[in-house]
């Protein structure tokens, strides 16, 4: 089998070199011999580490017949599915770690791959073969429920919080430094990354159709060190979740930082390792943790693809299990969980009394709640709620009065607890 | 399909009930439907809660030609043997959940199922998709190291020992009064229901031949109160692992009660849960974590296979990448890892030095030494020691000179330590 890497970064050097190294046991196990013949790299001045032929003109290589599967790692949106559909319509097949690119039009890509195959394993949770999970391993159970760690770095920042009590730009900071975060990091820390891998697996599970901008994102910049200290005091982990789950006949999709009970499997996934818990109704939970980034990783999965394409392995790509549970998405308005709320007032009397008064008027009941000690230089003290299962809109309107509200400081902040 | 149940005990009769409860998704991922058509059972009499005929003549089910596929739930070694190889040699497809049959027959039904599919999801992990992971979600990666919790009985007993500091038979009884060990539960705690598992793991990632009795297994009966206090004084967990790894060109097999790290992944794995943790290497460590026995998740496996099957998916089934990598296993005595000792002494002047010397004399290197604190009533006191790196045979001939000197009660404990 002849293979083409579009892309030859990080990600395509290890395809590249693994294939090399392991090809014994890779042609063993595939029945056949997999041969990296060329990659494309938009700068062929640069040194990629591989011993494979190199070319900057990706369209030639497109257009040529002696290529059985493409690997596309050129990441982007619009000109990755523009090279992958060209070669897809001539009937080649296609692996891919491309999940901005799935995100946008993963039901496109299906049409298209009708009569060839395309992997998407690498797409969710690096080296993690969850995709096959979802597809094979549990294809005898209705999917309940889907909750991931999904981003590395995200995940980084949030246990050095916790281990370290270091804030946020702290953290960052020390991710940055080992690599584990982009000088730009938006899109990891805002959600935006793990948004695009659950699209993918709330794909396959339950047949959902929408974009990013159809869920519900939120990102891990503004936790607090006081947020860390109730966490701990609490016996919660903060980590930043993807969720997926049934809610009567809708698809709840939500990305968030989210408080989770110490002992829930998914608290002990640290650093930049992945963890991906899945429900189903035969088998329960099922939890699959490793590392979600890094370039042989991330080349374990996309050579599983492409060894499950020698064996002929046909499964459906998204859905497949629709038409019996293809569910629309669930209205943000109508998430319904539990809440953490952070209020930073002034210390004066009658402020709790004015405080849950607001929250009963809204039908929020308290679940829990806790002062933090006031040092004396401090001219404010910090509130701690957590909620009993109340809507979200009900939240969002208890923080805008008290927002407004002349002994309260700042905007309230809040966190969602996943049980 | 038409599906027949050799064995409809609580696995079974899930298999029957999910097989008809989930129907609608089941035929949509399979492209067919799934029919279980009938079940074999010894005594007619019991209720299975069953809606499939049963009938109590195996033979005649056996010999039926309107069958495709027998689900394997009988037990046991040879009779199980017989049955399947029987309708394996009619070119049926099997699926089981059999690790006794696979622990001792596994390269023959190999053999034997050569012309059709041999489906064994179910025999390692109940319902964690681990076999799949192995076979093809980690299909790049030459295996270096399987350490798995796979026996959930021991794991629960080892967690209430831990947790609520138990005795062994406390917890025992308390594991069968929950229904998590049999009356007689000698086959999980003394680690052979593991050995079984871990064999058929190992027959996959290196090919590796022989029987339960060519490895090392210990069971978890001789752990103490004591031990359980170390363990927490130095922030180790025990648990009872199956480890197989490469050591040089053979496989090093072993069960046994291990100390390791309370932060490593595995440490987590509580109750009757099962984890196994797979190091690749391109991959790294990834980690499964599921429920290992229960009927429906069991069945959320056998199910699974039956679905392969309909897909037609065809991957081979141990040793797979043999020649290339198919090992043999380590000798026993060969065996080079870290110890924990305990040693219950007289308290008197010189008993330190004694013991330190003896070890330094066997080529012993003390890692870390506590002195329980003893109580006034205690006529003895307890040593606990660890070690670096050395040869099993050395730890057991220091425990032989130890045990005959004259302060020294009892035998001293040994627990091996998993880093």
């Amino acid at each position: 089998m002849r293979v083409a890497i579009l892309g030859v970064g990080t990600v395509g050097a290890s395809v590249a070199n693994i294939l090399q190294k392991n090809a014994g046991i890779i042609s063993a196990r595939a029945g056949e011999k997999i041969e990296p013949v060329v990659g494309v790299v938009r700068d062929l001045s640069r040194d990629r580490g591989v011993s494979i032929p190199l070319t900057d003109d990706l369209q030639s290589v497109l257009d040529r017949d002696d290529i059985d599967v493409y690997v596309e790692l050129m990441g982007g949106v619009d000109s990755a599915f523009a090279a992958v559909s060209k070669v897809l319509k001539k009937g080649k097949s296609v692996v891919t770690a491309n999940k901005a690119m799935l995100a946008y039009h993963r039901y496109a890509l299906e049409k298209l791959a009708k009569d060839s195959s395309f992997g998407f394993e690498a797409s969710v949770g690096g080296g993690i073969p969850i995709i096959k999970a979802l597809k094979e391993g549990l294809s005898a159970n209705h999917i309940k429920k889907i909750v991931g760690i999904l981003n590395g770095t995200s995940n980084y920042i949030l246990t050095q919080m916790m281990d370290t009590n270091a804030d946020f730009h702290e953290a960052l900071k020390k991710a940055q430094d080992l690599g584990y975060a982009e000088a730009d990091p938006t899109f990891d820390i805002e959600g935006q990354d793990a948004a695009h891998k659950l699209l993918v697996l709330s794909s396959i599970a339950y047949g959902t159709h929408g974009n990013p901008e159809d869920i519900l994102i939120k990102g891990i910049t503004k936790i607090s060190s006081e947020d860390i200290f109730f966490a701990k005091d609490f016996e919660y982990v903060i980590k930043l979740l993807a969720i997926a789950k049934v809610n009567g006949d809708k698809a709840e999709l939500r990305v968030h930082p989210a408080l989770i009970d110490k002992d829930n499997i998914l608290a002990k996934v640290g650093g930049v390792m992945n963890g991906i818990s899945v429900f189903g109704d035969a088998l329960g939970e099922s939890m699959y943790y490793g590392p979600g980034a890094g370039g042989d990783a991330t080349a374990s999965a996309v050579i599983a693809d492409l060894i499950d394409i020698t064996r002929g392995n046909k499964n459906p790509m998204l859905g497949y299990n629709s038409p019996v549970n293809a569910l629309k998405l669930l209205p943000i308005s109508d998430i319904r969980t539990k809440y953490y709320l952070r209020v930073k007032v002034e210390d004066r009397v009658g402020v709790l009394a004015k405080i849950t008064n607001v929250m009963s008027e809204n039908s929020i009941s308290i679940d829990s709640f806790l002062q933090k000690p006031r040092n004396k230089e401090e001219k404010y003290t910090t509130l701690f709620f957590t909620t009993h299962t109340c809507k979200e809109s009900d939240v969002k309107r208890v923080m805008d009065i008290l927002e407004r509200t002349e002994f309260v400081v700042n905007r309230p902040f809040m966190i969602r607890i996943e049980s």
